[in-house]
């Protein structure tokens, strides 16, 4: 696919800087761009690379037009419509409708749909418009998915899970295993509650490889619209996530826990059960949320690392933090006597 | 499903307040309870929701039956007896016996065990009477699984692991796949140590969505009676952990670790390799278990979490407690020496 | 198979102590070894095992040879001789080539490779010589794969992956899935930037149960020879791992981290985006590694664990180092100006 740069603006909006004649097919980075390709550039530490790029456009802030030695598209937000951009020229490749060999389908599903070989559909499943649902799927029943979804292979759907429109999920999913409920026995041994909530997943959500979303044990675990989860995350039951949030990889999330909108967790954060955080909260990577979260802004609890024999002499002294306090409060007061007698 | 309180404590004991003959079908949490649900009530902080419930019935303590508004049934352990209930009133839906098409089952397999389509049970597999092996799991040769026991879809059991009675294991479960076992050459570069122990799962374990039990390098790993794993945990090679201890979601515990009985290991918590943890204990989530634990009771190391301007501040002191202690130190001898003068 | 002393070291090197006639048959730990198997000692605390062993042989080092009750095999690197012998004892059980029934395999693929029921290699991947392609693996369009490569049951490989030679991939692995790339929205919802690189793995790649690895945004990721990647391991987009470099479990590797070669990372390690490591590295478990490494060693940050109780009093200071800091600064200027006047 090859378009000219008047072609993108038709489309995407923005301004053309230099020739709008200029024919790009594909996108690339900046710094290994050459003839026919288009990159952005929206990191101020990558100066020196837009300033000798090869590729034949570039997408930038209007700040940085001067600086482009090649044709530009300018828009306040380069990356953002880098990423429209890369939709069009790049768009998912879909497989042909219909049902392959060895997939078993009991469902009734529409014409436009694919499965994949070797792929399950059972028989209450509801299958929304053009998905595609990929070899090694299992679709369990009374599941339902919304039209224009991509799930990649192996993904496990179990009974009654809904899933809304243009998901994709990726490969390895699993929505709606049993929520870890069980019930202490006097002897010692765990009495499992069944888990008979579902899973409600909104619009245009994207979850990632091998990430795990559990039903709810009384009522439903709900992932907003919106809402983009990275890999190998870990939904518990009964989770709430607010619309648009996005959580980086290896998060877990314990049951009841909500989540407000807009949120970002990074990668191998854990949020405790029944926590609350609010809108527009970003909690950093590697941060373990034990308390309920009321203000936006950016939380972090993360230790510094450091050549290993500096921190077995530093963090030695974390158990004895407490020793630390007392020692300087004896300080002060024994100083406040000598001051006295001084 | 519908029965009466006289029914219900017929079957699981405990004494009916009120209205015994009140219908119940099904089970709802207290606040969202209506005619026909059974609710129970075993935390204080949710008295203000027993009051105006509209369950039909609720299970709960002696101390709390003069709050409930409704009949009750009313016992020690509402919880535990809330889980027994649940069983009973909605039981896990068995698929009918059989072997599915597109199942390759080239072993000779009770007629009660049902079979998923896609499913691959090996030459050599012994499996228990009524077990369910749902599509996509692949059961390598000479696998043994126990009589009663579920297998959600996508679970993988590597050749000749041991599975108990009972059991219920997730979607995309992993078993017996090699454990982490390297010799390093001189080279740099490493040469694989064949793992040639095998996977020991007693019965009565549920293992959550997508978790994995690594073979033992030359011995087993072993999983005990009523252990309960949650999703995404790591169990490495040679690990042991004892009867009923319950492990929280994306733990990982590392090799020929030894964890005891009825143990509780939070969320994100890591167990490194070689040790030792004795019975009843629990650690906290998020911790990292970097020695032996010997004593029971509850251990904890985790770092509280601040807004991030105030842990860039306060973190950064991490990197300098040893120099703290230091001038603690320095000024005490200021103050003797000042003290001895004065 | 059973092998004299003198055939192993006929094959394998090192001297022989005592009767080379010995006979061998396998590999046990020195612990539980009986007549027939052959142990080895390299960790001086095992020494009272290697006294009373029951092994027909062991395989040690000079120092420690006078010490062994039995026949001995003595080299200078114990394991990694153990290793090697292992591999020869217990060679992996490769199935019978062919297209097992079910398997749907439009691909054009050689004679000798085995494709197990359920799996599916689709039209356009090229798979190497005596490639074990298990039960319910979903093979891409364009995915390359080299010679000698095993993978386990319920593999997904994403079209245009390549693989190296002689990999090693577990049950559940996912290669290739989309990186998480997206722009915000001027509305604070997410635009999917499509992944248009790809993934290229190395020769001699083993890679656990459930792991991930993300395709490049633009490039690829790439893993390099020799690399070891533990269970349930997330490698982002963009990610550069150096050959012969070994990552134990649930490590979360964020995009476009750069890690140099023969690094180890511990388990539960979060390596942050953009992070590049130099050359022989040691990260220790759960580390949080938030800024580059360019001097080789080892590096740790993590907190010790205690009596809950303990932790309660002691952590509670983590929140108020900064003002523990000022009271010192606050104190040193008192005792300053005691000490001024005295």
């Amino acid at each position: 696919m090859a378009v000219t740069l008047l072609d993108v603006v038709a489309r995407l909006g923005g301004q053309i800087q230099g020739d709008g004649g200029v024919t790009i097919e594909r996108i690339a980075p900046l710094d290994v761009a050459g003839p026919g390709d288009i990159a952005f550039f929206a990191n101020p530490r990558y100066r020196s690379q837009l300033i000798v790029t090869g590729a034949s456009a570039v997408i930038l802030a209007p700040a940085a037009a001067t600086t482009c030695p090649v044709a530009a598209i300018v828009t306040p937000q380069p990356y953002l419509y880098f990423a429209r951009l890369a939709q069009w020229l790049h768009p998912a490749a879909l497989p042909a409708p219909g049902v392959m060999p060895g997939a078993w389908v009991p469902a009734t599903i529409p014409d436009d749909v694919h499965v994949g070989p070797t792929a399950v559909v059972d028989a209450g499943a509801r299958i929304g418009a053009g998905t595609v649902i990929s070899a090694g799927c299992v679709i369990g029943d009374g599941v339902e998915i919304g039209a224009g979804s991509f799930l990649y292979p192996n993904v496990t759907l179990y009974p009654g899970c809904c899933i809304g429109q243009r998901a994709i999920l990726h490969a390895g999913v699993v929505i709606g295993a049993d929520g870890f409920g069980f019930a202490r026995d006097v002897d010692g041994g765990w009495v499992k509650v069944p888990q008979t909530g579902g899973v409600i997943v909104g619009d245009d959500v994207e979850i990632g490889a091998n990430t795990t979303v559990d039903r709810g044990a009384l009522t439903d675990t709900v992932i907003g619209n919106g809402v983009k989860l990275d890999n190998q995350i870990q939904v518990a039951h009964n989770v709430r996530i607010g619309d648009h949030t996005a959580i980086a990889g290896c998060v877990g999330i314990a049951g009841s826990a909500r989540i407000g909108r807009r949120c970002t967790i990074g990668g191998g954060a854990i949020v405790l059960g029944h926590i609350e955080i609010a809108d527009d909260v970003h909690i950093s990577a590697g941060t373990l949320v034990a308390k309920s979260i009321v203000t936006p802004g950016t939380y972090t609890g993360t230790v510094p690392f450091m050549p290993h024999e500096d921190w077995l002499r530093n963090f030695s002294r974390m158990r004895h933090l407490e020793a630390m306090a007392d020692k300087i409060r004896a300080l002060e007061k024994r100083i406040a006597g000598l001051e006295q007698k001084s």
